[in-house]
């Protein structure tokens, strides 16, 4: 069985809003074995509805459309779905007594504009929605098995789990299993060309990469008749694409690589401070964006004037004078004053020209300095140049800090994995 | 001119991933008064690719597809171009000379998957992409002019401004201007009702709002034979809007909230410092996100322990412990400590719970204290509450810290200007 994703919706059409229920509706499906072929969004006009909605059920088994179910003017899936069964729009007493006692548990009288909701196309079927006050609709429509939802994220969700999981559950032919691998200090490029062969698009489970802020994802999706082979398979691609990307790997799924070093941290018990000039609070930003980062990351200093390195972390000023404050000597002296200062395990120091102004020849912009103290009370330093704006430049320090952490943090990799890039 | 945005990668069809690209692409063309018909997301598949793009380029004037322009098995773009031009893949020497040049100012060396970057349809041009490796593709498709960007948000933005909107903006016939009006502190219900009469749909200029992250934008377009008419009424309409927003309004066009900050503290010459504990070094990373901010900004403190709290900025022990982390006592007490050390005019602080645990009845998660030092030695306190998840609460409190600071740049408002929201 295959799907395709409608959405309906003038803000979305018009980029007001993301649509996130299109995302979390394929992924839901392919937990059941089923691949989404398209998702298409179109605006609020009956026309563009009516066409798409007939040629999604004429391409797939399964359609699902979300959005256009409110009580105004501008929600038009009913009469859309009217017009492709040709079957007149019937007000379905039952879906209206459940409106109407809405509103009453609710103490808010009901808006005469609320009674279209329980207009039915004939032939169709309305589906009791828990969570709102639009019903669901359900209908055979050519060879596809359609539903349409509201598309408030909560509501839709609710009807898919209470009326979709368990059609597809019983139609379902095949198994679908998806993992994710993530990586970084490896460009997209070459993370392709290390996993060669796997990334064919004849063999399965199907190999694909992309890439975001530094961070190259290798995603894997695995098919299968049953559930234990597809695991099977999965799980070996897994396995060989991690083998081949060695220590260039920091996690699986959803993680962060801020994420992976905490969880790093917190398997040693050991605690985290930052000192940020170029960066400017992003490394700590990130690491603050994973809930129970407190257990870990104690906090740190933002040290964007050169007289805050000295009077707050101590770097003395005649190093600032001689060497810079972009030099090895004042990142590796942030390094040691912050770990010294917060009383922490490991702290890393960043110092480098995020442009666009500020760069020379010796050193342009792009040029950033990372230090880390380790709790031996050594400070490593690592030269670093990062091409791109100053977002760019500022993302990629804020990465390669974190994975020189990261790096320090896990058992020296075996000597048959691939040596990873300089970062 | 109507448009069709498509995006490719089986990350988005599989829904790991959601397409913010078409979005900001709707919703940037609706601001050239382009109307998007319909968004398309299909996966890593060329037969799906290439039966996409014939539709979309049968159906519209102007297609956009994002995606599927890296140099990995699974990026199929050019290909599926040259199929739907049925036309032969060649290599075009400039471009290859660019992704080659573009390695060496990185200073490593080119991976050999990335010359089929520089593959491009006969007939089709190759775009020059200053943001990244991937040219980008344009081409005449049946009544289309059709574009192809890479998927990374960043080059994809930088290629649309470069290239598709000065060939909308001839396209037009009509001289069409637009214009941002930035806010903060308002609902975007709340702005739509000061408005009133301005959003009318039959309105020229035409306004509308959206809002991100707690700033509600205003925008304006005016369409005209030519251009002194079209700026005259959007200067006009600029005007209106500004006047009834009265001082929720920080900005025009693309400024952000830390932008505006900065430019009013730079115009007084006077230096800024933040204390943050829940934000993490939000507020600081929205700050230095802007080039120049060294001149103004001094930098901060992430006192994300209690300890450090203490230790680094001066705040009692027995006051944590007597009055919370999170209280007005250690608010004021964060604010008045960073002030002091960084030798700085301003300071902010803030502590909350950010959730989405630590949260109690008395204090739940979003209760968020921020703290004002000013240059008479002042402290302003202000207790917030924000609903939403630990990311939203986040942006919030950081919004709410820099608008605290700029209402207290910003000479009183006249009395006739509406009052604004409390924080």
């Amino acid at each position: 069985m295959q799907a395709i994703i409608l959405a309906s919706g003038d803000e979305l059409a018009l980029g007001q809003n993301v649509d996130t229920n299109s995302a979390w509706l394929s992924a839901r499906l392919a937990e059941f074995g089923i691949l989404t072929r398209r998702h298409v969004t179109v605006g609020d006009e009956l026309g563009d509805l009516v066409a798409v909605l007939r040629e999604a059920c004429a391409a797939a088994e399964l359609v699902i459309l979300t959005g256009g179910m409110g009580p105004t003017a501008d929600d038009l899936t009913r009469e859309a779905l009217a017009r492709v069964l040709d079957a007149p729009l019937e007000e379905h007493a039952p879906s209206l007594a459940r409106i109407q006692d809405y509103f009453i548990r609710m103490g808010r009288p009901m808006p005469a504009a609320n009674r279209v909701q329980a207009l039915c196309p004939r032939g169709a079927v309305m589906l009791d929605n828990d969570w709102g006050t639009a019903p669901g609709l359900r209908a055979r429509v050519g060879r596809a098995e359609f539903f349409a939802f509201a598309g408030v994220p909560r509501e839709m969700r609710g009807l898919f789990e209470h009326y979709v999981a368990p059609f597809v559950r019983a139609a379902a032919g095949r198994v679908i299993l998806t993992a994710a691998v993530r990586t970084v200090g490896m460009g997209e490029a070459l993370v392709g060309e290390r996993l060669g062969a796997l990334m064919r698009r004849d063999r399965m489970p199907v190999v694909g990469t992309n890439a975001s802020g530094g961070v190259v994802t290798v995603r894997i999706r695995s098919e299968a008749a049953d559930e234990a082979t597809a695991r099977a398979a999965l799980d070996e691609t897994v396995r060989a694409v991690e083998a081949r990307l060695g220590d260039c790997v920091f996690g699986q799924g959803a993680i962060s690589l801020a994420g992976a070093v905490l969880k790093d941290l917190r398997a040693r018990g050991a605690t985290l401070a930052v000192a940020e000039s170029c960066t400017g609070g992003l490394v700590a930003k990130w690491l603050t964006d994973e809930p129970g980062a407190s257990a870990v990351f104690k906090g740190g200093w933002i040290v964007y004037a050169n007289e805050l390195k000295s009077s707050a972390l101590g770097v003395p000023e005649d190093l600032l004078i001689r060497e810079g404050a972009v030099s090895e000597a004042v990142a590796r002296a942030l390094a040691a004053g912050a770990r010294a200062r917060a009383s922490a395990d490991y702290a890393l120091a960043l110092t480098g020209i995020a442009g666009p102004d500020g760069g020379t020849p010796e050193k342009p912009v792009g040029t950033v300095w990372i230090a880390l103290a380790t709790p031996d009370g050594h400070v490593a330093a690592n030269l670093c140049h990062f091409a791109g704006g100053r977002e760019i430049v500022r993302e990629r320090a804020a990465n390669a800090a974190l994975n020189l952490l990261r790096l320090a943090l896990t058992p020296a990799p075996a000597a048959s994995a691939p040596a990873r890039t300089s970062p």
